[in-house]
């Protein structure tokens, strides 16, 4: 199983406005409620693509709750009442022997809660999506304060979930009350326990994470810049490798990745530009290198799969999910190039 | 006690943020939580001025959990140890003998849950307070939707209060399940049972339920131009009036009240303009008037407790309560004039 740590989970609001006018009054018109954060989001991504998956991190209080309620009904029921987990261990290997490319629609795979339990109230996320213009305010709340014993109580839940672990993602924020070394620490245990481990975050916890030498890092091209202080991405990607991480893969918006790993440097660049709300699209990209790990995958069809499922997230209409057939049609056209040997020779 | 009723009780979110920017991304900076809903707000400020009150309308879900969780925590308990329903026996009807107004600060009374439990999950409303303007923008859900049964059992608890109470307030506005005649029919149910009953709502609901012939309601002037199509003062609040309530008090903002009723019609204004919030200012005018009411205040008493009250909650730092000291600062400085027989005349 690939297993995600969101330490600050949250419960998701969308709410649609007519239209969103400050210091007025509004009516939402409608609504939406999803359990949230970022290892959350990459699991549910995960799971479509039937990979079995357990989320760690931290809930608690009344919003807390709901979010489990809601978790516990993911992924959706198979309504023609086949055992989704049975219809995923037939249809993928088969499909993976047949093709090179991973396979477009396995069913879902299940979602194990493993959250640990805290006295503090899990936050609250509010898009408020503005249905004239289509653009989206977001309103995050802090998260609670996380004490000593909880973190304590983490820790101790998390080494048990390595052993059985193939994979694990450690995503988003630190609440209140965790020590910006957090990541690294978490980093660290994953490694003596011999477990890929992929770091998503940003800024001081970032920092300190990548010094723990995580498996990957996949910073969008603001986090790399605050990470490194450059702007060009092929400089700042290889300069987050020195730092410590030993793949880095950065995401490019709309021109794609830029992978920089011990086994050679590639971009890859979705077959067309698209429009959307890209919320998300990060998530997904998570992922697709998570999955194409453990499926073991090559490089470059890890990287097809990232950016056709980063790309396909951008055109669903529903922020954070994944457009199925689009990410179907897309993941032939992503076009992966290596660079040079001179190129990868100069990395690290 | 005193019943108010509120159909459509809200989980009140504060958020403050630095700016509110359309479009962005914010970290809210502060928030509170705090049950809603006008008839939940009223009983509030009935509470802080001494008077026991009894809550009902429909709750549910997790945000209904946590609405009656904070409502339990109200009044806020008293730190000295005190036993503050005893505290308010003592003190209360004393002061009420020694002067004509009411007494400025009595221990606050108790609020009673008699709400009833629904399967649907109770609205949040979201205030969003910009810190750097103090301008507010509000988001409010619509509410669930309430089943046939649920409303018949709201009837029955409702017909059961009514047995106790001294007066009843029906407030805010109708959730999603609930006929536009449902305010006519508390209102009728009221009067049967000779409880005063003041109405507090807009648009079609306010237009039917005084049909009914409510003892008060309350429009603010919007309303009042909304139901009669004039917005001239006298005008207005006259023509409310025929249409079947017995007496109207319009709220018109920093001018104060117009009061037209069986027994004369008087204006009362607020010693000086005030500048702030006037969230709440409403429900603590509804909250003077009744507690007046039903301590047998004169008229002009009442309208000056209203009218102070308001003034009061517009000042406070916190959206929705009143500021104590400028409530009794203000209290005898309220100017009422009752307009002359003639024009007392001219009403209904």
């Amino acid at each position: 199983m690939i297993l995600t740590v969101t330490l600050n989970t949250a419960l998701d609001l969308t709410y649609g406005v007519p239209e969103l006018v400050p210091h007025a009054s509004h009516r939402v018109s409608d609504m939406a409620e999803r359990p949230g954060g970022k290892g959350l989001n990459v699991a549910r991504v995960l799971s479509a693509l039937g990979q079995a998956t357990v989320v760690t991190g931290f809930a608690g209080g009344s919003t807390g709750a709901v979010l489990r309620e809601l978790l516990a009904q993911l992924p959706p029921r198979d309504t023609t009442g086949t055992d989704t987990r049975a219809a995923a261990a037939t249809v993928t290997p088969a499909a993976t022997t047949a093709t090179a490319t991973p396979v477009p629609a396995p069913a879902p795979a299940p979602i194990t809660d493993a959250l640990v339990t805290i006295a503090g109230n899990t936050r609250r996320t509010i898009a408020v999506v503005d249905r004239t213009t289509g653009d989206t305010t977001q309103l995050n709340e802090p998260g609670p304060l996380v004490t000593a014993d909880e973190w304590a109580a983490l820790l101790g839940r998390y080494a048990e979930l390595l052993t059985e672990a193939d994979a694990v993602a450690l995503c988003g924020s630190l609440p209140p009350g965790i020590h910006v070394g957090a990541y690294a620490e978490l980093v660290r245990l994953a490694r003596s326990s011999g477990v890929p481990v992929l770091l998503d975050t940003s800024g001081e916890p970032l920092r300190r994470g990548i010094a723990a030498r995580p498996d990957l890092i996949k910073p969008n091209a603001e986090e790399l810049a605050q990470l490194t202080g450059s702007r060009e991405p092929l400089r700042a990607t290889r300069d987050a490798r020195r730092r410590g991480a030993h793949g880095v893969i950065a995401s490019l918006g709309p021109d794609g990745m830029l992978a920089v790993t011990p086994d050679g440097v590639w971009r890859a660049s979705p077959p067309a530009r698209v429009l959307g709300n890209p919320t998300g699209a990060g998530d997904s990209a998570v992922a697709g290198l998570l999955s194409g790990l453990v499926e073991g995958l090559s490089w470059p069809d890890r990287l097809r799969r990232a950016v056709a499922l980063s790309t396909a997230t951008v055109l669903s209409p529903t922020a954070g999910d994944f457009d199925r057939a689009a990410y179907e049609e897309l993941l032939p056209g992503v076009d992966v190039e290596e660079h040079t040997a001179a190129a990868g020779d100069a990395v690290g």
